[in-house]
C-alpha cells in the first residue's frame, strides 16, 4: 500500500508538554495505539504567553508525531485525554510531500489493528 | 467563540534570531501586543545557507508562535521593524486541525483590544 | 524578482538524520546544490517508533529546510540517495505566508545555475 494509492494524507502534530517524561509517556502511548507512526521530543523550550494581563514563560517540552490525516481526531482524543493540562497546545499541519516511502510507511504504521 | 463559529484560521509561524535575548524580547513583544497566543524558544540550532558562492554556518535561536490567520500581516510587521536582520525568516505553515479548545484560545487571545 | 510575480512557492522540509555530523553534510549538499536556500539543525531529539511490535526511542538529529516548491523533488532525490537511513523520513508542508523579502530570497537562491 502506497501513499498514492491509498489515498489517505498526513499531517504534522505539535504538542507541549511540560516535563521530558510526561511528553515520552504522551509519545509512547499514541505510538503504542498506531495514532502515530513516530514521536520526537525536544526540549527544553521557553514558552512565552499572557495570563491575567502579564507576560509568562514556562519551560516545556515539544513532541512532533507524524500521522495519517484519517487518525488525528483519535490522537487528539487520546492526547486531551492524557495530558495534565486542561487545555493542551495540539496543531496539527498538512504534510504535502517529501519522501513518498516514508509516507508510505507512516500510514502503514497507523492502520488500526484489525 | 470556537474556532469553527469565529471562522478565522491559524497559522504556525517560525522565526530565527541572533540570541536568546533577541528572541525572548521578539517573543515577548509580539504576545504583549496580542499579535500571537504563545510563542517557543528554542536553540541553539546551527543554520546552514550560501553567501558570496561559499556555505555559512551560524548559532541562531528559533521562535515559534501560534496565532490566528487575521493577524498574521501585522505580526510580520512588528517582527520586521523589531528583528536586527535586514530581512529576518518569517515563514508561516497553516493550521488545518488540532484540539478545537486549545485554537479557540489562540483566536481569543489575538483579538485586538477594544 | 519577488515570491509574487515568479509564482513560485514555498515548501519547509523536515528531515532527521542519526548523527549531528550527517545532519549537517546532508544541510551543507543541499544547500550547496541550490535545492534549498538554508538549512537549520537541531538536537539531539528523541525520536520514538514501534519496530517488530515494542517501542524504541533513538537519539536523532532534525534538519529544517526551506526550499522553493518547484524544487522539492530534486531535493528529496538529493536526502534519499545521501541518506545512510534506506528511507530517511523527509516531510514537507506548505508555506502560506510570511516576510515576502525572505520568501523572495528563498526563491533566488534556489534557482538552478544557468
Amino acid at each position: 500500500m502506497t501513499h498514492i494509492e491509498s489515498g489517505v494524507g498526513h499531517v504534522r502534530v505539535e504538542v507541549t508538554a511540560g516535563s521530558s517524561e510526561e511528553a515520552r509517556a504522551l509519545a509512547d502511548a499514541a505510538v503504542d495505539a498506531r495514532l502515530a507512526a513516530c514521536a520526537q521530543i525536544s526540549g527544553p523550550i521557553t514558552s512565552v504567553y499572557r495570563w491575567e494581563g502579564s507576560i509568562h514563560a514556562d519551560e516545556e517540552w515539544r513532541i512532533v508525531f507524524k500521522t495519517a490525516d484519517d487518525r488525528l481526531a483519535e490522537l487528539t482524543a487520546l492526547l486531551v485525554d492524557r495530558h495534565s493540562y486542561e487545555v493542551p497546545e495540539i496543531v496539527a499541519v498538512p504534510v504535502e510531500g517529501g519522501n513518498p516511502e516514508y509516507l508510505a510507511w507512516v500510514t502503514e504504521s497507523t492502520r488500526p489493528r484489525p
